[in-house]
């Protein structure tokens, strides 16, 4: 455990805000950027800071992609509504990390392009994506004791909502995780293996030892009363879990999941409408209809049906109507 | 009650279907758009003929919006599954009205921006999107006898799933509208008022007597299991209620609500996050808090509070996270 | 004189205030909109109205070009400066005519690409542009005395700062507008003869018997503190020549120019980088080199020289630093 | 026979030439134009006049659709070549039609994405395209005593050479443009009823009693030593031909062709790549294999083939290598 | 000879087929790109293997550069009709590499605007084309005895049609190369002395000592029947070459051409239309006039004269009607 | 002081320029550059080179960023105007560094992106922006004794006109600098102290051991008469300096100024309209207010206030009437 020493240079962002300091300040990470808009111009990352004296550090974050809603909102609300008083210890709150992308409503930055989540650990010379992520990789992952990423399917996936642990080398940072996700208390829990955890905040979290939660809350590009309300209780129990808030966590019977292997996905191999056969949270059987894809330019020609590959329940599905080949479908999940 | 007479130049489109013959036809409107990308090409609409006999004609259609997806995937399939001998009468399908916009995935044309249902009665030499209106206009409603537009919320509106009628000045056909609304038997059931009718293809096929059912099956841009097989069930109960296949409606029970006037409608004076505080189909009291719209820029900033109008459930919202001054936000109707 | 009668559909647009009510109120002009981004959507453009009593009405724009910052900076201050007890009569600001062209920081709608003061008297189906003008026409206008529209370069033209009036049949008119041009008190006043009037605000003002005022008060697609000063006593001196402020206008000496005709202008004939040879307010003698017009894709040829057509004061230039063929390079205005 | 009065307002177009004065002159048709780029900016089309005394007028244009070459070349060269003391009578020639189109090497207007040759009659007050159109229609038009207007088939089209008349309603006006067919002498010759001439500048000239001759002399937006030749061959004969330019036409042996009706066209009617099975120029019996489109997702798949309508010789062919449904795929024209 | 070991994480990309299974096989190579359309999406790239035994392997490849169409079609139609019984070895067959840019008949990739050809050997953490080049250098080339790699002029250039080989510093792998181009009987062969040849796919696969042939067999962005004969003829010949397909090579008689130099290439110093002097495959001698270009802007301005460097057949040329400064106008090849 | 060695491969730029030679030369650095509108296309960078004898070398240049004039038109006049007879020494002028940029009018360049400011020392297998500094880096810079590179602030920045220096750690090579930097002999001069100079072309110059002057001579995106003259004088009393004109630098009185620290620095921290309440060269005590930024989308909420942070003069203003969060919005220099 322990963070890779590199020489690199210095971050080009800087903190409005001091990290150090006990109150609750408003602020920004401010990271410069000089293009065709603005000559001496900068991407203004919001960030709060509530601490109150030497107990734990929780970083919250939101945004990692920028279509994602239900942890923007929960954290915009709590960074308004949390007190000094209330913390024993430091809260961090980074509403929208990738903040370009959320701005213009998109899972990555309409600067770069840039898959915040794909870019750790970042270079502090390189894109504004990987100077965000080289920012949180040397200065905020540091700070912190326990990480909350919230993320939910964007515009082109759908999710039943869960919060989710990893499989990790360190049993003893494994059960720390799984606890604090069952903290959380979402509808449903998730163990994930994940395929290609390269370049990835979680990994980056997690190689540092820090405990980490992260969520699919949904998706779609939305958030919805409900969504939001899971989103707003978890981020609440995970800071009652760290002893930041007084109080127990408020949990609720959940479902808990399993993503044994590649089975557990389907890929479209054609372009067409997509018409699904299950919805998300429904049962499925190996090799029961799961979906059908039409072909747009014509009536008349048949629809390639596209079935399950193991026992479970439908955990994601493609959002969109329309669907290209090599999208990724369905995702069937194992109940355990 | 008719056609009104208009002095115009015929429609470039020609059809490569006989509407007059017996059988199963799948083929195309054709409508010639000379371009960068091809100086002698043309969109080419996909349609099904399928007819027996000298009965009544259902003009079926979907894709008006190119972002709604439940009418496409039904009629898709309808037109696959329909048999000559399944019919008494003539079934015309068109799966996607505004083709251009379907296979862009987008509300409007890509070609000229086009809304198609703000464009009746459309012009024979005007935008492409105006060719197809006049084709509807003039070629494919006068041989109706009843019409069937399926619609959802496309990509920037939610819909709890209704099929509807209008207030007509005639009441016999008001009433023919009604029947038929109930013999789709969407869950919802909707009478509407529109406050602006202008250039829709309702009133087009409404001022020309024709029994008409429009729907709203939800929304997102995108379809689910229920909501396709909501629209399946819809398309074949319309069918039967017509005479032209056999059988009785499958009928389920359902609610009717209505709009009564512009305060249904909730309008944004905000840019921001949208938090919605009810979820489509709950059950609201007027001065009830709605959603929240949350500035997208700052930490520590007070969001704005939008409340109901009037006693009702929530029938419509804003879909995407983020929302722009004057979008409508929500719409609560009445139970009745 | 009058308005024209037109058979035409009722505006689109509705407002948020009530023109007829005594007091202070900030509202919208809301015109529905629906696009891809935004299904039932809405323009919301801002407008503020303040009015005690039965006195005059002035109307004050800015905006009607995006891209122009004097007006706008002026009105908005204006905006929130005026008590109702300020004025006899009423006072209705509109500092974004076309706000979606303002939004953008363009001249033109990124809607329609519509230049509004060439869209004029507009239409009620039209584009969102011919809708915000026929606004301003059939609903604006008629309830005004007195109209101020502000203008400046916008991005591609600066112009030294003056207030205008033009040439009418009517004298008695003529003479109402400039006296209050000259109440204006910018550091220049100009007469001007449009050769293209067609299409603008200013006609459709002057043709129903307004007593009009235009500025182009600098330009470049910026405001500077000197600029926005003129505008501020600008509009202040025009309330009260008007009557509806107490008080004298606060005049200060200026310079009276005229454009006699068509060779006040010189035209680019050449693609290159702009090298002024002269700068705005200086004086010009016909024959003079005014420009060249440097090749930008090799080095040794020899530049393109352009001279003054007539004696005079240079009035306006082009303001970027490349220039195209066709485009307005100077216009070289007569000193009274 | 004769010019349609319309009441309509005088064109925005100013010639930088005068018409009907002797000599050589090379300017520009200057068309308003106020854009973002440009507030007070112009389309500058160029033109050249060559006038000697009382003879006929010959108008000579290319660049009808911008990204069609064998026309502008030809004309730009001819505009430099000839000498007052050459001609007998007027030529008239605008090497680039639709100006915007051609700079931008587009089959249509990037302003505005105008057809130029769907554009006619004009309008004076329309688009940036109809005002070009409608200067053609009102002033240079009738001017003209015979008009040659090249085309080829642009990026998307490729023609064997040929030069063509249309069958006229009257029979004498139809024999000037077949003997003016003859003089300009392509390897091709074709008699054309045009399936739809709304809106063309052919049907323009030729309404206005006209002989008009117009070409199409390869295409895939280029043109080769041998194509270009063939231009430049053409125009001198013409102009020899209607006697403006002294001497004899040079004449060639060419092949008459002819197509008589719609089965004439083959229309792709699925997305792929595509594979001709015949090229240019070569024979086709009626049901012989034309091309074949393959699918581009997979390998293994059948590819769609596509086979004459009728024996004759391939006039024309879809040039790109990707074919969409809708496009014109093959013309097969018959040989007289 | 041989490959460089480089420690590199593995490739992204998995096959759907097994190429060590015997039989035919159609698939894909499926890389992982995840973007603001398909979050979990990927590129899918057709692929068919066609094995029976031991024998040697050939590696064909077309759709290096996405507008080059000779190669895809006949690969595609290779794949379709080769059965397992034909074969002794294998033979994989990627009709379009990347895959991204055929799709969108581009030489580069829309994803990332990489021009495969210039990167290899590739990143496994790359851009999506350096993740395809990766994939070609370790996974694919490794595999293969013998390598044809399709290419045509594309969009922009065109070419006579020739097959080449590299001089390379392995005499006796130089010997194998031409044989095999030789084997491939274009009517033009080149022997090619690449100037930049950093980043070529025929660099990799030459330094790993693979037999290697590559082509131009045209341009402009289309093919026609005869390139694709010869591109058909061509890769069956070096099949037999290689004794993978049995027979011997149908042999026609070429001609043999070199690149001696860099006065080979003419490059444009002008923007404007291109107007060629002599057409591919004619003699030109060195000082010989070439082509012209011709200013857009005006008549009566002269043209730049372009002269051959050498004496020579024209053997490639810019292909569009527009040309640019710095764009390579002209290649004149001596004929050995 | 000296060239940092580094392992490269070779620049793929050419000069058709001989810089050894004397006399005057006008030619291109040819930079290659396939993409897709020319497969084997090329940059063409202007350069003139004037030698006579073995005198110093004086490197001048701009368009370092694209949006900016007074160098250019000041550069292209000299390198029209300078005999071979007027040097001693050799005089290398590139009027417009990144050449796509400044044809695209844009401080970046429109193939990458790339702000060839912040790309030193560049990569000759990089991105085409960082090729250009690789070969100022490495073949350029080398050849010089002094440098000079004009910039003003672009189209999103406005400045009063100065020339400048850098603290530098060699006070000898400083005292040069400021030496050339008084004979350039601005209005104003300027000592900076850049906060972040990684990666600019000064930097590359000073560390080895250039005397080197940079300027900052207006702003907006245009140049006056005013401006341009400052650069002509500039440019040719730095080589009267460097002695490589005859004669003395022509010098007037100026203002030195100063940069002491961050608190020169104003940020905007809302988005909006910017009113400026000081002009460019005036006075501000440090709380004084300087600006205000309007929010755009309603009346009648108020401003945000900016206020200085130390007593000086308005050295720089954000140029757009429209500013975001982020945005330098002043900058207020000390005089000296």
């Amino acid at each position: 455990m322990g963070i890779v020493t590199r020489d690199l240079r210095p971050s080009p962002i800087t903190p409005t805000v001091d990290f150090s300091r006990d109150g609750v300040q408003h602020g920004f990470l401010k990271l410069p950027y000089s293009h065709d808009q603005s000559a001496w111009g900068s991407v203004m990352i919001p960030v709060t800071v509530v601490k109150r004296g030497d107990g734990p550090t929780a970083l919250l974050t939101g945004g990692n992609h920028g279509d994602e809603y239900e942890g923007p909102v929960a954290l915009l609300k709590l960074a308004n509504d949390l007190k000094m008083e209330d913390v024993a210890g430091r809260v961090i709150i980074v509403p929208a990390m990738n903040f370009p992308a959320f701005q213009a409503g998109r899972r990555t930055s309409p600067i770069d392009a840039g898959n915040l989540n794909r870019s750790f650990p970042g270079k502090p010379d390189g894109t504004a994506t990987q100077k965000i992520a080289d920012y949180f990789q040397r200065t905020l992952l540091p700070l912190a004791d326990i990480v909350l990423d919230f993320h939910s399917g964007g515009k082109t996936l759908d999710f039943v909502p869960f919060a989710a642990a990893h499989l990790l080398p360190d049993q003893r940072q494994q059960a720390q995780c799984v606890a604090a996700m069952e903290a959380f208390s979402a509808p449903y829990s998730m163990m994930m293996l994940e395929i290609d955890s390269v370049g990835m905040y979680d990994s980056a979290a997690e190689e540092m030892g820090k405990v980490f939660v992260t969520t699919e809350l949904g998706g779609g590009g939305t958030a919805t009363a409900q969504t939001i309300a899971i989103a707003e209780r978890g981020v609440r129990n995970v800071l009652k879990h760290a002893g930041i808030l007084s109080g127990e966590p408020d949990r609720v019977p959940g479902i808990r999941m399993d993503m044994p292997g590649p089975e557990c996905f389907t890929t479209a191999e054609d372009d067409g409408i997509l018409e699904m056969c299950v919805d998300l949270g429904e049962p499925v059987r190996s090799g029961e209809l799961v979906a059908r894809i039409h072909p747009m330019g014509r009536t008349g020609l048949a629809a390639r049906e596209y079935r399950a590959g193991l026992d479970g329940i439908l955990a994601a599905r493609h959002f969109p109507g329309i669907i290209r080949t090599g999208d990724t479908l369905a995702v069937v999940a194992v109940r355990l």
